[in-house]
Protein backbone atom coordinates (compact mmCIF):
# COMPACT_ATOMS: atom_id res chain seq x y z
CA UNK A 1 0.00 0.00 0.00
CA UNK A 2 0.78 3.58 -0.62
CA UNK A 3 1.18 5.55 3.02
CA UNK A 4 -1.65 8.11 3.40
CA UNK A 5 0.75 11.05 4.09
CA UNK A 6 0.50 13.96 5.38
CA UNK A 7 2.62 16.67 3.36
CA UNK A 8 4.56 15.48 2.04
CA UNK A 9 8.84 16.66 2.91
CA UNK A 10 11.26 17.75 0.42
CA UNK A 11 14.85 16.22 0.35
CA UNK A 12 16.25 19.50 0.45
CA UNK A 13 14.86 20.22 4.11
CA UNK A 14 15.90 16.43 5.50
CA UNK A 15 18.78 16.79 4.33
CA UNK A 16 19.45 19.20 6.99
CA UNK A 17 17.28 17.07 9.85
CA UNK A 18 18.44 14.79 11.94
CA UNK A 19 18.08 11.13 12.32
CA UNK A 20 14.95 11.28 14.53
CA UNK A 21 13.56 13.67 11.92
CA UNK A 22 14.28 11.62 9.18
CA UNK A 23 13.00 8.27 10.00
CA UNK A 24 10.13 9.92 10.89
CA UNK A 25 9.14 11.36 7.34
CA UNK A 26 9.91 8.18 6.04
CA UNK A 27 7.47 5.95 8.31
CA UNK A 28 4.91 8.30 8.25
CA UNK A 29 5.43 8.36 4.42
CA UNK A 30 5.72 11.96 4.03
CA UNK A 31 9.44 10.71 2.54
CA UNK A 32 9.20 8.36 -0.31
CA UNK A 33 12.46 9.14 -2.28
CA UNK A 34 16.04 8.15 -2.18
CA UNK A 35 18.33 8.24 1.16
CA UNK A 36 21.76 9.38 -0.10
CA UNK A 37 23.24 11.75 2.18
CA UNK A 38 20.79 11.70 4.60
CA UNK A 39 20.75 10.91 8.17
CA UNK A 40 24.44 11.61 7.94
CA UNK A 41 26.92 9.85 9.66
CA UNK A 42 25.09 6.67 10.21
CA UNK A 43 24.78 3.31 8.39
CA UNK A 44 22.44 2.92 5.23
CA UNK A 45 21.51 -0.57 4.09
CA UNK A 46 20.37 -2.85 1.64
CA UNK A 47 17.12 -4.97 2.50
CA UNK A 48 16.07 -8.37 1.33
CA UNK A 49 13.31 -9.67 3.08
CA UNK A 50 12.23 -13.89 2.52
CA UNK A 51 10.31 -16.62 3.61
CA UNK A 52 12.05 -18.68 6.38
CA UNK A 53 12.56 -21.58 4.61
CA UNK A 54 14.99 -19.44 2.07
CA UNK A 55 16.70 -18.15 5.20
CA UNK A 56 19.45 -20.23 6.20
CA UNK A 57 20.70 -20.82 2.52
CA UNK A 58 20.67 -17.40 2.20
CA UNK A 59 22.71 -16.34 4.89
CA UNK A 60 25.43 -18.92 3.54
CA UNK A 61 25.73 -16.92 0.54
CA UNK A 62 26.13 -13.76 2.33
CA UNK A 63 29.08 -15.58 4.01
CA UNK A 64 30.39 -17.12 1.17
CA UNK A 65 30.14 -13.61 -0.81
CA UNK A 66 30.86 -11.34 1.75
CA UNK A 67 32.24 -8.50 -0.45
CA UNK A 68 28.80 -8.19 -2.45
CA UNK A 69 26.84 -9.14 0.21
CA UNK A 70 28.05 -7.91 3.78
CA UNK A 71 25.31 -8.88 6.14
CA UNK A 72 25.07 -6.53 9.22
CA UNK A 73 21.85 -7.77 10.60
CA UNK A 74 19.17 -10.26 10.17
CA UNK A 75 15.62 -10.11 12.03
CA UNK A 76 14.25 -12.97 13.98
CA UNK A 77 11.24 -14.72 11.97
CA UNK A 78 8.21 -13.45 11.90
CA UNK A 79 9.42 -10.25 14.39
CA UNK A 80 9.96 -6.95 11.85
CA UNK A 81 11.02 -5.23 14.89
CA UNK A 82 15.49 -5.06 13.61
CA UNK A 83 16.00 -4.82 17.24
CA UNK A 84 19.68 -5.17 16.23
CA UNK A 85 19.93 -1.85 13.82
CA UNK A 86 18.10 0.63 16.37
CA UNK A 87 16.14 1.57 18.96
CA UNK A 88 12.89 1.10 17.13
CA UNK A 89 13.71 0.29 13.59
CA UNK A 90 10.58 -1.45 11.86
CA UNK A 91 10.97 -2.95 8.28
CA UNK A 92 7.37 -2.29 7.18
CA UNK A 93 7.78 1.31 7.59
CA UNK A 94 11.35 2.65 7.66
CA UNK A 95 12.25 1.94 3.75
CA UNK A 96 10.90 5.00 2.00
CA UNK A 97 10.41 2.03 -1.32
CA UNK A 98 10.28 -1.19 -1.24
CA UNK A 99 10.03 -3.65 -4.59
CA UNK A 100 7.95 -6.78 -4.23
CA UNK A 101 8.97 -9.76 -5.78
CA UNK A 102 6.98 -12.73 -6.49
CA UNK A 103 8.23 -15.73 -8.41
CA UNK A 104 11.42 -14.08 -9.11
CA UNK A 105 9.59 -11.22 -10.86
CA UNK A 106 8.47 -7.60 -10.04
CA UNK A 107 5.06 -7.57 -9.09
CA UNK A 108 4.71 -3.83 -7.41
CA UNK A 109 6.74 -1.24 -5.49
CA UNK A 110 5.28 0.14 -2.47
CA UNK A 111 6.16 2.40 0.05
CA UNK A 112 4.66 0.21 3.23
CA UNK A 113 4.57 -3.79 3.60
CA UNK A 114 2.39 -3.57 7.06
CA UNK A 115 0.10 -5.75 4.76
CA UNK A 116 2.41 -8.05 3.02
CA UNK A 117 4.55 -9.12 6.84
CA UNK A 118 3.91 -12.40 8.17
CA UNK A 119 5.02 -14.63 10.41
CA UNK A 120 7.26 -16.77 8.30
CA UNK A 121 9.39 -13.59 6.93
CA UNK A 122 13.07 -12.97 7.80
CA UNK A 123 14.60 -9.55 6.91
CA UNK A 124 17.73 -8.93 6.06
CA UNK A 125 20.30 -6.12 6.02
CA UNK A 126 23.48 -5.69 3.69
CA UNK A 127 25.69 -3.38 3.94
CA UNK A 128 25.87 -0.15 0.69
CA UNK A 129 28.54 1.84 -0.66
CA UNK A 130 27.83 5.01 0.89
CA UNK A 131 29.49 4.42 3.96
CA UNK A 132 33.09 3.59 1.82
CA UNK A 133 32.27 6.96 -0.32
CA UNK A 134 31.51 9.22 2.54
CA UNK A 135 34.82 8.12 4.18
CA UNK A 136 36.26 8.88 0.36
CA UNK A 137 35.38 12.08 0.20
CA UNK A 138 36.30 12.83 3.55
CA UNK A 139 39.65 12.05 1.78
CA UNK A 140 39.24 14.25 -0.87
CA UNK A 141 38.77 12.24 -2.91
CA UNK A 142 35.87 13.35 -5.41
CA UNK A 143 33.24 10.90 -6.88
CA UNK A 144 31.61 12.41 -10.18
CA UNK A 145 28.73 10.53 -9.68
CA UNK A 146 27.94 12.09 -6.27
CA UNK A 147 28.81 15.12 -7.66
CA UNK A 148 26.65 15.19 -10.66
CA UNK A 149 23.22 14.05 -8.37
CA UNK A 150 23.61 10.39 -10.75
CA UNK A 151 23.06 7.27 -10.08
CA UNK A 152 26.71 4.81 -9.80
CA UNK A 153 26.94 3.13 -12.75
CA UNK A 154 26.95 -0.84 -12.32
CA UNK A 155 27.58 -4.11 -14.41
CA UNK A 156 27.24 -7.23 -15.04
CA UNK A 157 30.80 -9.38 -14.57
CA UNK A 158 32.00 -12.30 -15.50
CA UNK A 159 32.76 -13.17 -12.39
CA UNK A 160 30.88 -16.21 -10.58
CA UNK A 161 29.62 -15.91 -6.91
CA UNK A 162 29.65 -18.86 -4.52
CA UNK A 163 26.59 -20.45 -4.81
CA UNK A 164 24.52 -21.65 -1.55
CA UNK A 165 21.31 -23.72 -2.36
CA UNK A 166 19.31 -22.00 -4.87
CA UNK A 167 21.43 -18.57 -4.46
CA UNK A 168 23.97 -18.26 -7.63
CA UNK A 169 24.51 -15.69 -10.29
CA UNK A 170 27.39 -13.21 -11.36
CA UNK A 171 28.93 -10.74 -9.24
CA UNK A 172 27.32 -7.32 -10.16
CA UNK A 173 30.03 -4.41 -9.57
CA UNK A 174 29.71 -0.79 -9.48
CA UNK A 175 32.40 1.59 -11.13
CA UNK A 176 34.13 4.89 -9.93
CA UNK A 177 36.74 6.82 -11.74
CA UNK A 178 40.07 7.23 -10.07
CA UNK A 179 42.82 9.64 -10.55
CA UNK A 180 46.36 7.20 -10.55
CA UNK A 181 47.76 9.48 -7.75
CA UNK A 182 45.00 8.63 -5.40
CA UNK A 183 44.52 4.49 -6.65
CA UNK A 184 46.55 3.67 -3.58
CA UNK A 185 44.29 5.93 -0.91
CA UNK A 186 41.06 4.91 -2.22
CA UNK A 187 42.29 0.65 -2.14
CA UNK A 188 43.29 1.47 1.47
CA UNK A 189 40.23 3.64 2.68
CA UNK A 190 37.49 1.31 0.93
CA UNK A 191 39.41 -1.64 2.71
CA UNK A 192 38.96 -0.37 5.83
CA UNK A 193 34.73 -1.07 5.56
CA UNK A 194 34.20 -4.93 4.86
CA UNK A 195 30.72 -4.11 5.72
CA UNK A 196 30.72 -1.80 2.87
CA UNK A 197 31.95 -4.06 -0.08
CA UNK A 198 35.82 -3.38 1.67
CA UNK A 199 38.61 -2.69 -1.29
CA UNK A 200 37.57 -2.91 -4.95
CA UNK A 201 37.81 -6.56 -6.49
CA UNK A 202 39.17 -4.90 -10.08
CA UNK A 203 41.06 -1.86 -11.48
CA UNK A 204 42.43 -1.39 -14.48
CA UNK A 205 40.70 -2.85 -17.80
CA UNK A 206 36.96 -3.71 -17.80
CA UNK A 207 37.49 -6.65 -20.29
CA UNK A 208 39.47 -8.70 -17.31
CA UNK A 209 35.69 -8.77 -15.56
CA UNK A 210 33.28 -9.39 -18.63
CA UNK A 211 33.03 -5.68 -19.03
CA UNK A 212 32.92 -4.70 -22.65
CA UNK A 213 32.14 -1.42 -22.21
CA UNK A 214 32.68 0.86 -19.49
CA UNK A 215 30.67 3.81 -20.81
CA UNK A 216 27.42 1.47 -20.75
CA UNK A 217 26.24 0.38 -17.55
CA UNK A 218 23.26 -2.41 -16.81
CA UNK A 219 22.20 -0.55 -14.16
CA UNK A 220 22.65 3.18 -12.81
CA UNK A 221 23.63 6.04 -14.71
CA UNK A 222 26.31 6.85 -17.07
CA UNK A 223 29.66 8.60 -16.54
CA UNK A 224 32.47 9.91 -18.20
CA UNK A 225 35.52 7.77 -18.50
CA UNK A 226 38.41 9.63 -18.88
CA UNK A 227 41.77 8.27 -20.47
CA UNK A 228 43.66 9.88 -17.91
CA UNK A 229 41.56 8.45 -14.81
CA UNK A 230 41.15 4.40 -13.78
CA UNK A 231 38.15 2.66 -13.69
CA UNK A 232 37.95 1.17 -10.22
CA UNK A 233 35.20 -1.98 -9.56
CA UNK A 234 33.67 -2.90 -6.11
CA UNK A 235 31.25 -5.61 -4.99
CA UNK A 236 28.05 -4.42 -5.37
CA UNK A 237 24.95 -4.96 -3.38
CA UNK A 238 22.80 -5.53 -6.61
CA UNK A 239 24.41 -8.93 -6.28
CA UNK A 240 21.77 -10.40 -4.35
CA UNK A 241 19.63 -9.21 -5.90
CA UNK A 242 20.63 -11.48 -9.56
CA UNK A 243 21.04 -14.01 -6.93
CA UNK A 244 17.43 -13.82 -5.49
CA UNK A 245 15.61 -13.54 -8.85
CA UNK A 246 17.43 -16.65 -9.50
CA UNK A 247 16.20 -18.51 -6.98
CA UNK A 248 12.59 -17.34 -7.29
CA UNK A 249 11.13 -17.62 -4.07
CA UNK A 250 7.34 -17.41 -3.83
CA UNK A 251 7.55 -13.90 -2.25
CA UNK A 252 10.66 -11.51 -1.56
CA UNK A 253 10.84 -8.35 -1.00
CA UNK A 254 13.48 -5.63 -0.80
CA UNK A 255 14.17 -1.60 -1.01
CA UNK A 256 14.11 -0.07 -3.92
CA UNK A 257 17.40 0.48 -5.25
CA UNK A 258 18.30 3.93 -3.50
CA UNK A 259 16.34 4.21 -1.10
CA UNK A 260 17.72 2.10 2.16
CA UNK A 261 17.16 1.91 5.59
CA UNK A 262 18.86 4.37 7.76
CA UNK A 263 19.95 2.82 10.89
CA UNK A 264 21.14 4.24 14.56
CA UNK A 265 24.85 2.14 13.78
CA UNK A 266 27.57 4.68 13.23
CA UNK A 267 28.87 4.67 9.89
CA UNK A 268 32.30 3.91 11.55
CA UNK A 269 31.47 1.27 13.97
CA UNK A 270 33.67 -1.68 14.48
CA UNK A 271 30.61 -3.69 14.97
CA UNK A 272 27.32 -2.87 13.28
CA UNK A 273 25.31 -4.55 16.20
CA UNK A 274 23.69 -2.33 18.91
CA UNK A 275 24.61 -2.35 22.29
CA UNK A 276 21.28 -2.24 23.75
CA UNK A 277 18.56 -4.19 22.41
CA UNK A 278 14.51 -3.46 22.18
CA UNK A 279 13.31 -6.59 21.38
CA UNK A 280 9.63 -5.39 21.68
CA UNK B 1 36.27 -43.61 17.05
CA UNK B 2 39.81 -43.13 17.57
CA UNK B 3 41.11 -43.40 14.11
CA UNK B 4 43.51 -46.75 13.71
CA UNK B 5 46.57 -44.62 12.93
CA UNK B 6 49.81 -45.66 11.93
CA UNK B 7 53.01 -44.24 13.38
CA UNK B 8 52.19 -41.25 15.56
CA UNK B 9 54.18 -38.21 14.12
CA UNK B 10 55.87 -35.83 17.03
CA UNK B 11 54.65 -32.05 17.17
CA UNK B 12 58.00 -31.02 16.91
CA UNK B 13 58.34 -32.33 13.61
CA UNK B 14 55.22 -31.09 12.61
CA UNK B 15 55.91 -27.77 13.21
CA UNK B 16 58.58 -27.55 10.62
CA UNK B 17 55.69 -29.55 8.15
CA UNK B 18 53.80 -27.71 5.54
CA UNK B 19 50.21 -27.30 5.43
CA UNK B 20 49.91 -30.18 3.19
CA UNK B 21 51.97 -33.04 5.91
CA UNK B 22 50.21 -31.25 8.63
CA UNK B 23 46.52 -31.95 6.94
CA UNK B 24 47.77 -35.57 6.17
CA UNK B 25 48.73 -36.39 9.48
CA UNK B 26 45.65 -34.98 11.08
CA UNK B 27 43.20 -36.84 8.49
CA UNK B 28 45.66 -40.50 9.04
CA UNK B 29 45.09 -39.97 12.77
CA UNK B 30 49.19 -39.74 13.49
CA UNK B 31 48.65 -36.84 14.69
CA UNK B 32 46.39 -35.68 17.41
CA UNK B 33 47.13 -33.03 19.82
CA UNK B 34 46.63 -29.20 19.78
CA UNK B 35 47.70 -26.93 16.44
CA UNK B 36 49.42 -23.46 18.21
CA UNK B 37 51.94 -23.04 15.71
CA UNK B 38 51.08 -25.34 12.84
CA UNK B 39 50.32 -24.66 9.05
CA UNK B 40 51.81 -21.31 9.58
CA UNK B 41 50.49 -18.75 7.57
CA UNK B 42 46.98 -19.75 7.31
CA UNK B 43 44.19 -19.69 9.09
CA UNK B 44 42.97 -21.62 11.45
CA UNK B 45 39.54 -22.25 13.19
CA UNK B 46 36.92 -23.49 15.82
CA UNK B 47 34.12 -26.01 15.18
CA UNK B 48 30.46 -26.03 15.88
CA UNK B 49 28.29 -28.83 14.20
CA UNK B 50 25.00 -28.82 14.64
CA UNK B 51 21.70 -30.28 13.24
CA UNK B 52 19.91 -28.14 10.86
CA UNK B 53 17.29 -27.36 12.80
CA UNK B 54 19.32 -25.27 14.73
CA UNK B 55 21.36 -24.13 12.24
CA UNK B 56 19.64 -20.46 11.26
CA UNK B 57 19.45 -19.34 14.63
CA UNK B 58 22.92 -20.11 15.56
CA UNK B 59 23.90 -18.47 11.94
CA UNK B 60 22.08 -15.54 13.27
CA UNK B 61 23.66 -15.33 17.07
CA UNK B 62 26.82 -15.22 15.19
CA UNK B 63 26.11 -12.49 12.95
CA UNK B 64 24.84 -10.83 15.92
CA UNK B 65 27.72 -11.73 18.67
CA UNK B 66 30.74 -10.90 15.51
CA UNK B 67 33.45 -10.51 18.12
CA UNK B 68 33.36 -13.52 19.63
CA UNK B 69 31.38 -15.57 16.87
CA UNK B 70 33.61 -14.58 13.68
CA UNK B 71 32.01 -16.58 11.38
CA UNK B 72 34.16 -17.68 8.30
CA UNK B 73 32.88 -20.55 6.87
CA UNK B 74 29.45 -22.88 6.66
CA UNK B 75 29.21 -26.60 4.76
CA UNK B 76 25.97 -26.98 2.91
CA UNK B 77 23.63 -28.98 4.92
CA UNK B 78 24.79 -32.50 4.97
CA UNK B 79 27.93 -32.37 2.69
CA UNK B 80 31.30 -32.91 5.12
CA UNK B 81 33.51 -31.17 2.59
CA UNK B 82 34.31 -27.59 3.78
CA UNK B 83 34.93 -26.35 0.52
CA UNK B 84 35.39 -22.38 0.77
CA UNK B 85 37.88 -22.86 3.26
CA UNK B 86 40.25 -25.38 1.46
CA UNK B 87 40.76 -28.10 -1.54
CA UNK B 88 39.39 -30.69 0.28
CA UNK B 89 39.08 -30.07 3.74
CA UNK B 90 36.76 -32.92 5.51
CA UNK B 91 35.42 -31.78 8.66
CA UNK B 92 34.74 -35.42 9.77
CA UNK B 93 38.78 -36.20 9.78
CA UNK B 94 40.61 -32.81 9.70
CA UNK B 95 40.37 -31.62 13.05
CA UNK B 96 43.12 -33.63 15.37
CA UNK B 97 40.16 -34.15 18.33
CA UNK B 98 36.30 -33.40 18.91
CA UNK B 99 34.42 -33.25 21.66
CA UNK B 100 30.68 -34.81 21.25
CA UNK B 101 27.34 -33.07 22.86
CA UNK B 102 24.40 -34.62 23.45
CA UNK B 103 21.75 -32.32 24.52
CA UNK B 104 24.17 -29.85 26.12
CA UNK B 105 26.29 -32.27 27.85
CA UNK B 106 29.93 -34.00 26.88
CA UNK B 107 29.63 -37.32 25.92
CA UNK B 108 32.52 -38.51 24.44
CA UNK B 109 35.80 -37.30 22.93
CA UNK B 110 36.82 -38.52 19.07
CA UNK B 111 39.53 -38.38 16.40
CA UNK B 112 36.76 -38.79 13.43
CA UNK B 113 33.76 -38.18 13.59
CA UNK B 114 33.19 -40.40 10.18
CA UNK B 115 30.79 -42.48 12.38
CA UNK B 116 28.57 -39.58 13.54
CA UNK B 117 28.40 -37.36 10.52
CA UNK B 118 24.57 -37.32 8.55
CA UNK B 119 22.73 -35.51 6.07
CA UNK B 120 21.54 -33.28 8.83
CA UNK B 121 24.55 -31.97 9.86
CA UNK B 122 25.90 -28.18 9.28
CA UNK B 123 29.18 -27.69 9.77
CA UNK B 124 30.06 -23.80 11.03
CA UNK B 125 34.06 -22.70 11.25
CA UNK B 126 34.61 -19.70 13.97
CA UNK B 127 37.80 -17.32 13.45
CA UNK B 128 39.99 -17.91 16.57
CA UNK B 129 42.77 -15.69 18.36
CA UNK B 130 45.88 -17.83 16.90
CA UNK B 131 45.71 -15.00 13.85
CA UNK B 132 46.13 -11.68 15.42
CA UNK B 133 48.42 -13.31 18.12
CA UNK B 134 50.76 -13.98 15.00
CA UNK B 135 50.28 -10.47 13.62
CA UNK B 136 51.06 -8.95 17.40
CA UNK B 137 54.51 -11.41 17.79
CA UNK B 138 55.36 -10.47 14.18
CA UNK B 139 55.43 -6.83 15.67
CA UNK B 140 57.53 -7.52 18.38
CA UNK B 141 54.82 -7.88 21.16
CA UNK B 142 55.79 -11.04 23.39
CA UNK B 143 52.61 -12.87 24.88
CA UNK B 144 53.76 -14.74 27.98
CA UNK B 145 51.01 -18.06 27.51
CA UNK B 146 52.97 -18.55 24.09
CA UNK B 147 56.71 -17.51 25.74
CA UNK B 148 56.06 -20.45 28.47
CA UNK B 149 54.20 -23.20 26.43
CA UNK B 150 50.49 -22.15 27.87
CA UNK B 151 46.76 -22.08 27.09
CA UNK B 152 45.62 -18.81 27.55
CA UNK B 153 43.78 -17.72 30.88
CA UNK B 154 39.78 -17.06 29.61
CA UNK B 155 36.87 -15.85 31.97
CA UNK B 156 33.29 -15.65 31.82
CA UNK B 157 32.05 -11.91 32.08
CA UNK B 158 29.15 -9.84 32.95
CA UNK B 159 28.46 -8.92 29.45
CA UNK B 160 25.57 -10.80 27.84
CA UNK B 161 25.68 -11.67 24.37
CA UNK B 162 22.70 -10.86 21.84
CA UNK B 163 20.39 -14.26 22.13
CA UNK B 164 19.23 -15.75 19.12
CA UNK B 165 16.19 -18.79 19.00
CA UNK B 166 17.90 -20.75 22.11
CA UNK B 167 21.29 -19.75 21.68
CA UNK B 168 22.70 -17.05 24.86
CA UNK B 169 24.52 -16.44 27.35
CA UNK B 170 27.52 -14.66 28.96
CA UNK B 171 30.35 -13.41 26.93
CA UNK B 172 33.69 -15.34 27.06
CA UNK B 173 37.14 -13.14 27.61
CA UNK B 174 40.85 -14.51 27.06
CA UNK B 175 43.06 -11.94 28.51
CA UNK B 176 46.75 -11.09 27.68
CA UNK B 177 48.94 -8.59 29.94
CA UNK B 178 50.13 -5.82 27.75
CA UNK B 179 52.87 -3.23 28.50
CA UNK B 180 51.24 0.35 29.01
CA UNK B 181 53.52 1.58 25.73
CA UNK B 182 51.82 -1.03 23.38
CA UNK B 183 48.43 -1.07 24.19
CA UNK B 184 47.44 0.97 21.06
CA UNK B 185 49.63 -0.87 18.63
CA UNK B 186 48.00 -3.62 20.47
CA UNK B 187 44.63 -2.06 19.90
CA UNK B 188 45.32 -1.10 15.94
CA UNK B 189 47.09 -4.40 15.27
CA UNK B 190 44.53 -6.75 16.43
CA UNK B 191 41.40 -4.56 14.92
CA UNK B 192 42.81 -5.29 11.60
CA UNK B 193 41.70 -8.81 12.05
CA UNK B 194 37.56 -8.66 12.42
CA UNK B 195 37.72 -12.32 11.60
CA UNK B 196 39.75 -13.30 14.64
CA UNK B 197 37.37 -11.69 17.37
CA UNK B 198 39.18 -7.88 15.86
CA UNK B 199 39.91 -5.15 18.59
CA UNK B 200 39.56 -6.20 22.25
CA UNK B 201 36.35 -5.58 24.11
CA UNK B 202 38.25 -3.73 27.14
CA UNK B 203 41.33 -3.34 29.09
CA UNK B 204 41.97 -2.13 32.18
CA UNK B 205 40.06 -3.14 35.54
CA UNK B 206 38.79 -6.50 35.23
CA UNK B 207 35.99 -6.02 37.50
CA UNK B 208 34.19 -3.44 35.06
CA UNK B 209 33.07 -6.39 32.90
CA UNK B 210 32.65 -8.96 35.89
CA UNK B 211 35.94 -10.42 36.46
CA UNK B 212 37.32 -10.48 40.23
CA UNK B 213 39.91 -12.21 40.03
CA UNK B 214 42.16 -11.82 36.98
CA UNK B 215 44.71 -14.38 38.27
CA UNK B 216 42.12 -17.18 38.88
CA UNK B 217 40.76 -17.84 35.29
CA UNK B 218 37.50 -20.04 34.61
CA UNK B 219 39.67 -21.52 31.45
CA UNK B 220 42.84 -22.14 30.20
CA UNK B 221 45.99 -21.53 32.54
CA UNK B 222 46.73 -18.77 35.39
CA UNK B 223 49.52 -16.59 34.07
CA UNK B 224 51.47 -13.65 36.05
CA UNK B 225 49.45 -10.41 36.43
CA UNK B 226 52.27 -7.85 36.88
CA UNK B 227 51.10 -4.09 38.28
CA UNK B 228 53.29 -2.45 35.86
CA UNK B 229 51.18 -4.27 32.64
CA UNK B 230 47.84 -3.50 31.51
CA UNK B 231 45.31 -5.88 31.15
CA UNK B 232 43.51 -6.34 27.71
CA UNK B 233 40.16 -8.64 27.04
CA UNK B 234 39.43 -10.21 23.57
CA UNK B 235 36.19 -12.00 23.13
CA UNK B 236 36.70 -15.59 22.95
CA UNK B 237 36.07 -18.31 20.80
CA UNK B 238 34.22 -20.26 24.38
CA UNK B 239 31.59 -17.70 24.03
CA UNK B 240 29.78 -19.79 21.43
CA UNK B 241 30.23 -23.16 22.97
CA UNK B 242 28.62 -21.98 26.26
CA UNK B 243 25.66 -20.36 24.09
CA UNK B 244 25.28 -23.65 22.59
CA UNK B 245 25.64 -26.04 26.02
CA UNK B 246 22.35 -23.52 26.94
CA UNK B 247 20.89 -24.43 23.89
CA UNK B 248 21.02 -27.98 24.25
CA UNK B 249 20.59 -29.67 21.16
CA UNK B 250 20.14 -33.04 20.89
CA UNK B 251 23.70 -33.54 18.69
CA UNK B 252 26.86 -30.70 18.77
CA UNK B 253 29.82 -31.46 17.73
CA UNK B 254 33.07 -29.23 18.65
CA UNK B 255 36.56 -29.17 18.16
CA UNK B 256 38.44 -30.33 21.43
CA UNK B 257 39.77 -27.15 22.66
CA UNK B 258 43.55 -25.59 21.05
CA UNK B 259 42.91 -28.33 18.13
CA UNK B 260 41.60 -26.45 15.47
CA UNK B 261 40.52 -26.89 11.70
CA UNK B 262 43.73 -25.78 9.82
CA UNK B 263 42.46 -24.25 6.30
CA UNK B 264 43.99 -23.27 3.14
CA UNK B 265 43.12 -19.94 3.90
CA UNK B 266 46.05 -17.45 4.14
CA UNK B 267 46.45 -15.73 7.67
CA UNK B 268 46.00 -12.36 6.68
CA UNK B 269 43.35 -12.70 3.72
CA UNK B 270 40.79 -10.04 3.41
CA UNK B 271 37.54 -12.44 2.47
CA UNK B 272 38.19 -15.89 4.26
CA UNK B 273 36.21 -17.59 1.37
CA UNK B 274 38.52 -19.90 -1.60
CA UNK B 275 38.52 -18.71 -5.22
CA UNK B 276 38.19 -21.76 -6.85
CA UNK B 277 35.26 -24.21 -5.01
CA UNK B 278 35.78 -28.13 -4.90
CA UNK B 279 32.12 -28.99 -4.02
CA UNK B 280 33.17 -33.24 -4.16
Amino acid sequence: MWRSSGLSVSYTSLRESNLRSVREAIRGGSYMSHTSGLGKGYLQTNIAILPQAFALDFMRYCQRNPKPCPLTGVSDTGNPIMFTLGRDLDIRTDVPAYCVYRDGVLAETLTDISGLWNEDLVAFALGCSFTFEHALQHAGISLWHIDHNKTVPMFRTNIDTVAAGPFSGKMVVSMRMVAPDRLDDVIAISKAFPMAHGAPIHWGDPNTIGISDASSPDWGDCVPVPGDQVPVFWACGVTPQVAIQQARPPLCITHKPGHMLITDIPEDAEVTVMRSQNRT
